[in-house]
């Protein structure tokens, strides 16, 4: 191109190098970037993504998809940010950049990517909140762009995916309170049609399972993803004709809602009801008693997720990670003889 | 370009529609976009972003750049989510597509900007978390990319702007405690240096004065902007030598930490001490008693910052919208003849 030929001979460098410095490639110093790019300025060159991609045939942009609206089961605190500010950390050494394409929660999640893609603004895309039938995948396959999933799906495929344990975690949930001699245990879940929910029940059903406990489907239940579907499920706890003593929750922001309204009832958690949440986060830290859970270090899973791009752009397309989630003790587990005068004996469906 | 055209002869549709359906524009039928699309793959024709850039001269694209890592004053809940839900709703009407550049808490924030501004990906910007000197701000009028800011600073220049109202927020919280006959009032703000601080500390220090009340700097608190420093703020508060009897919090989710550590020390909030707080989210509605702040309809904040980008591309720079906050009282603002008894009396200062 006539333009960076220009501009290399006006400022004394090889073209070489200020291609790397217009393409922000970080074999450049500081001081020479900015004066090529100034330079490219005052020229009126803009050396935009049409010319390079063109070019190079990639724009060295990976996007990932973002549900916004509605929060998703992991959109109720920091979570995203502080998963793209590492994941970010592990592409731009790569001189990869980020960005993020939100979907909209009352538009098409398909046609919207579908547009992306036909634009040609990514090299990969990293899709989350995956729904367990999800025609994003089957689309992006199709298309043969490179992608993969925070997440798992039942869409068949050979793609790449990293997924939080969530059969493990509902599992585990259920022994927590088994171990304490609760015999009615209730797992809640999100109302959307995302992937975990049914791993989520899979797990909890193992869970009760392996302790000889029995599988009542009135036990699992649903509700909205949020704070306020936390309070709506501790109303229907207490008025079930046989109360559970505990209750698993597959979405972190639940337990406020539960706690808050459990107090409005003069109920006490760990005692009247016992309660095992998803994840710990920066707000539930603050709940009293402590929320048994488990961790996640975000951060690392970030660094993982840009680690999983990385290797998709390098052609591997089989990873497959289950994320591991080390339980985190708290007070919001008891035994079930505490149970409220309301409640019925315990185990009495058993 | 031969590509489209034989596309469109393929078809049998006009290579305006062609050109349409590729570019994602609203005023095509879905069917046929899917032809058209579909047709494109299988030809191997990728309209990338590239060739219609070039050809256009522009991206039909808008970025907002988001701070990840550390939470600004508006990331602890899901506000950036039902922001941009609402924000592309009223860019996708207008053909624009919203992606996020997610600005990494430990890199340059210019030299981020710099090279997707260099990369000419967008058409406009919505920059956020704005500085007080904010050098991305002088860089973008240098370079002339159209942009607005959500938050104000006090770098010069021509540029449109939408920022909450908190220098009001701040001057009627303390006018609240006031009516209570609260005399020593503190202000909690964060730490980092975002132009909200000093435009919270103004209406701060002009709701003290309205109420004749003296100005003591040693009641201008910082604090981290998350739910541990809230915690810490409450320590702060119970250890200072002349404890004031309220405090107006400038970042919303400190109140989280502040009443769980009040709770700990067996302080009742609105009480032993009043607190007026930012703003209402689905995680502050379960506070105990009820926390007195200020309510936001993000969704509509979202809808006005779609627009503002619309004026934008229109060629309206001078824009500047202040958006103003109602009060909602809540059981966490009470006399201040309650406070504790190892509260020093209150007025002791005055």
């Amino acid at each position: 191109m006539t333009g960076i030929r220009t501009l290399a001979r006006q400022l004394d460098l090889s073209i070489g190098t200020v291609s790397r410095a217009l393409n922000g490639r970080p074999d450049v110093n500081a001081r020479t970037r900015e004066r090529v790019l100034e330079a490219a300025q005052a020229a009126g060159y803009r050396p935009n993504q049409s010319g390079r991609a063109l070019r190079k045939g990639r724009t060295s942009t990976v996007g990932l998809v973002l549900d916004t609206g509605e929060t998703g089961p992991m959109g109720g605190d920091t979570f995203f940010l502080l998963l793209l500010d590492q994941m970010q950390e592990v592409l731009s050494q790569a001189g990869l950049d980020l960005v993020l394409l939100p979907s909209r929660s009352g538009g098409d999640p398909v046609s919207v990517l579908e547009r992306q893609v036909a634009r040609g603004v990514v090299d990969a895309l990293v899709l989350t909140a995956t729904r367990r039938e999800d025609p994003r995948i089957a689309m992006l396959l199709e298309r043969g762009v490179p992608f993969l999933t925070l997440g798992r799906s039942e869409t068949p495929g050979l793609y790449p995916w990293l997924d939080l344990d969530f059969e493990r975690m509902a599992q585990e949930s259920v022994a927590r309170l088994a171990a304490e001699e609760h015999r009615r245990i209730a797992a809640a879940v999100p109302q959307r049609d995302l992937n975990l929910v049914e791993v989520y029940l899979r797990g909890y059903r193992k869970g009760l399972a392996a302790h000889g406990l029995p599988h009542d489907p009135a036990l699992e239940l649903r509700a909205c993803a949020s704070e306020n579907g936390g309070s709506k499920l501790g109303k229907t706890l207490l008025t079930m004709p046989q109360a559970p003593t505990g209750v698993v929750l597959a979405y972190e922001q639940m337990a406020v809602g539960l706690y808050s309204r459990m107090a409005q009832e003069g109920r006490v958690i760990g005692r009247d009801l016992s309660v095992v949440g998803l994840r710990d986060n920066a707000q539930l830290g603050f709940l009293s008693p402590s929320l048994a859970c488990f961790s996640l270090d975000v951060g690392a899973l970030g660094r993982a997720l840009g680690q999983g791009v990385l290797d998709l752009l390098a052609g591997r397309r089989d990873t497959a990670q289950v994320w591991p989630m080390p339980f985190h003790p708290g007070g919001s587990i008891g035994p079930p003889e505490g149970a409220g005068p309301d409640a019925p004996p315990p185990g009495g469906a058993v």
